[in-house]
C-alpha cells in the first residue's frame, strides 16, 4: 500500500544520536508544518493539549527481528520494542499542542528528527489511550531509565 | 512511500456498521496473524498486557478534510478525529494482549475489521503514552458516550 506525506517536521534533531529515545523523556519544541492542501483539516485541533504523529523514520534503512534495545542488554523480538527499525518504519509520537498558527502546529516533546514525513495527526483522547492494570514486560522498572537520555 | 502488511486482523466484524467507534468501548475477542515472515519479531510481546495495532483502514475510500463525527452534530476537521477517512488511512488501535500462541495473538477490546492489513505492532507503556493535563476539545463530555455504541 502507498502513503503520501501530509506535512513534515521541523525538529533541532538533525541526526538520529541527537534525538531521545522518547518524546516523554524531552521538552524539546518544534513545529509540525501541514502542507497547505491538507491545511483545513487541522480545523478544531487547537482544543487538544496533546496530539499523536504518525510519522515515517525516513532516516531508518532496514531491520531485524530480533534487536538489542536502547534500554536492555538482551535481544528483544522488534514488535516488543519501539525502535525505528521496524518491518515499516512507521513511529508514533505522542506531543504537547503548544500552538497553532494556520498549518504550522507548534509542539513539544519532540523526538522526531528533521525533515521527518508526517503521515497523520489524531487527536490524544485519554478516555480511549489510557489503559489500567498495565504489564509491560521487558520494559518493567526500565521505561524510567531512558529519561534525559540521548541515542537510538 | 510504500509499506507492506505484516499480517491480518481475524474479527467478527465483517463491515463497518458493526464495529464499535473505539477498542476502548469493545470487550470483543480476535486475532492477529503475524506472516511467518515476521514471527520471530513477537518474542518477548507476552510480557506486555497491551499492544498498540497499527493497521490499513483497508474498507474505508476517500477522505474529506472537514467530517461530521459519530459523536458531534458539527462539521470538525479531520486530524481532530479518528474516523478512519483520512488523507493516509491508517488506524491505530490499543488492544489487551490475551495469549500467544506462535505467530497469533489472541486480543480483546478490538474495533478492526476483519482482514485489516497490520502495519505495526508496538508494546504500550504507560510510562511514554499516557500524559497529564488532558484537554479533549470538541471531544470533551462526549468521549464517554461512545460507550457500547455502534457505527462509523
Amino acid at each position: 500500500m502507498e502513503f503520501e506525506p501530509v506535512g513534515v517536521v521541523h525538529s533541532p534533531y538533525k541526526e538520529k544520536k541527537d534525538a531521545p529515545i522518547q518524546p516523554r523523556f524531552s521538552d524539546t519544541e518544534g513545529e509540525i508544518e501541514i502542507f497547505e492542501e491538507f491545511a483545513d483539516g487541522l480545523k478544531d485541533i487547537d482544543g487538544f493539549s496533546h496530539i499523536w504523529v504518525l510519522f515515517e523514520f525516513h532516516r531508518s534503512e532496514g531491520f531485524d527481528l530480533h534487536v538489542r534495545p536502547y534500554l536492555d542488554d538482551e535481544l528483544r523480538g522488534v514488535f516488543a520494542c519501539r525502535t525505528p527499525r521496524r518491518p515499516n518504519p512507521i513511529g508514533m509520537s505522542l506531543v504537547r499542542l503548544v500552538g497553532r498558527s494556520g498549518n504550522i502546529l507548534k509542539i513539544s516533546g519532540l523526538d522526531m528528527l528533521n525533515g521527518s514525513p508526517v503521515l497523520d495527526i489524531k487527536p490524544y483522547v485519554n478516555t480511549f489511550d489510557e489503559e489500567e492494570d498495565v504489564r509491560i514486560g521487558w520494559l518493567e522498572g526500565k521505561a524510567q531509565q531512558g529519561k534525559g537520555k540521548k541515542g537510538g
